[in-house]
């Protein structure tokens, strides 16, 4: 029988990556699309999988009940997400609404109409928060101690969770997801940014160039996206229930060397202009996670070179200015 | 110069003891009271506080904002509150829009009017959630483990505390606050609940009866409401920035105990028995705090015993039925 999928967020970078990974692995599949936004896939691009695709807003409880209860999913995606720290600091409020609520919305909804849908819960590395380096590598049992707005909306993502899975049976596999970067990203997020600009330089002809940035020693752990869909796949179909997984490459880069890294890609000079407005209050100095769980328990091996990703996201931007 | 206190959920029993003991204790207050539901308080019988109340919903960002900038608190004491265990289990959305997305609307107003204004974040002893016995009694640096929506609301809600506390540098303190009991309590709570059954009872002139209940086996750390309210003023006044305080007896009683003071009390013989469907999923079974950090750096000292608690709570029943 093929596989139903519900994916919230439908038109972001994650859910474009994830039916790419099943067309890829010829993977029959029948996906439900849901957003705010319109997305831009030409489905006829796509020979084993078959879309509908709506726009709906998830902080309405009737369409997801509606939804729902029409389309049944055997799987939900849940990717719906405000997910920009620096964002969740200007408009605190409409970050949680659609962090926490709408993943609330669609707990209760599977609940009500009594679903044996499998849930993927999307959390973030950003939730252990500030973080003592003997701490490091982040390991799913270290304490959570959020220190963004954004953080704390995906923390009680994560206890809400817990309490559909223990209170009312619901099936739910969570994630600590970990930066991603890859093609596609849109340039709110960091990585994606400086590869646009970049390649704006490049592209003007100039050898050399200055990027204006935030506080650059901060230190991340970047995973391809296309690695991150590998493992959400794998988690919807082999994921423990009730279990917390890091998705992660277990290794830390800091901004200023991803910096430089494509600087030479490009083969072009840059220097940095630190904007002291851009620092955020509370940042996490470096995180750095641990996936020996996803990788032991479940057999996930990441694929991608952090140098590859880079080429691919520069090529991406190269693509499109 | 007379302070100012903002009180939301005005509606309710912490709110008019919390205007009975500034009266009790003569101290002149400016008071404006804000609730979704009508109050029934004669403004007049207050020598030493003045009143406005306005009907508003929390839920409305707008008229939080309005309130705020009009009346500017010195003092917010957030009573405001779905605070209901078995409520939230039937209404997981409901309760957590009226605990957690309230509050967050209180605090970011707050931020955006940039306002003076010491906030009082009234918590729950449900934050520690499934307790192992040796953890007890519960501290205020015991982890946390929720176990019910709304235990996850109040948790949730500490978690946005610490954001604007680090994050805006708001002026916030914090309670968890264990089960309050007295005089005017509604009974969708336990102990009014019985206290109300029993007081029917004895009025009915029967000397024995039954009472259904749910598990009376759990153990909670019961506070008479008018100690609660004399530590919510000493914490607005005296309490530490960004520190959270239980606010608890120490001690811990069985419902089976409590009924059989109340029965005591009446003089009257009672006998129970469980509906096994008011037994609630992953309840808590023994629920004891520690209060020695509000005792020792703040001096607080509750001053009612369990049974006067009790005898005033069977008074008001006596009084209203």
């Amino acid at each position: 029988m093929t596989e139903k999928y519900l994916i919230t967020g439908f038109s972001g970078f994650v859910s474009r990556h994830f039916c790419e990974y099943l067309e890829r692995n010829k993977i029959n599949a029948f996906i439900k699309g849901i957003d705010v936004q319109d997305h831009d896939l030409n489905f006829d691009d796509y020979k084993y999988l078959s879309f509908d695709f709506e726009k709906i807003d998830l902080l309405s409880v009737n369409d997801i009940e509606r939804v729902l209860s029409e389309f049944r999913p055997n799987f939900i995606l849940h990717l719906a997400s405000y997910s920009s720290v620096a964002f969740s600091w200007k408009a605190p409020i409409t970050s949680f609404n659609n962090n926490t609520n709408i993943f609330l919305n669609i707990l209760e909804a599977i609940r009500k109409l009594n679903l044996d849908t499998r849930i993927l819960s999307v959390g973030s590395s950003e939730e252990y928060g500030n973080i003592r380096e003997e701490n490091l590598p982040l390991r799913e049992d270290t304490p959570l101690n959020p220190t963004s707005p954004y953080a704390v909306a995906r923390v009680s993502q994560e206890l809400l969770s817990n309490i559909y899975l223990r209170g009312y049976g619901l099936d739910i596999v969570l994630t600590r997801s970990f930066n991603h970067i890859g093609p596609m990203q849109k340039d709110i997020f960091v990585i994606a940014s400086f590869a646009k600009q970049l390649m704006m330089i490049k592209k003007s002809n100039y050898s050399y160039g200055n990027l204006i940035t935030g506080d650059v020693s901060i230190i991340r752990d970047f995973n391809d996206v296309r690695d991150v869909v590998s493992a959400y796949y794998l988690l919807l179909h082999s994921g423990k229930k009730g279990e917390i997984y890091n998705v992660c490459s277990g290794k830390g880069i800091s901004l200023r060397e991803v910096i430089s890294i494509m600087a030479d890609i490009l083969n072009i000079k840059i220097s940095i202009t630190v904007d002291e407005t851009l620092i955020r209050p509370d940042e996490n100095k470096i995180i750095i996670g641990c996936n020996e769980k996803i990788k032991q328990s479940l057999g996930w091996n990441p694929e991608y070179t952090l140098k590859e990703s880079l080429c691919d996201t520069l090529n991406y931007w190269d693509s499109i200015l």
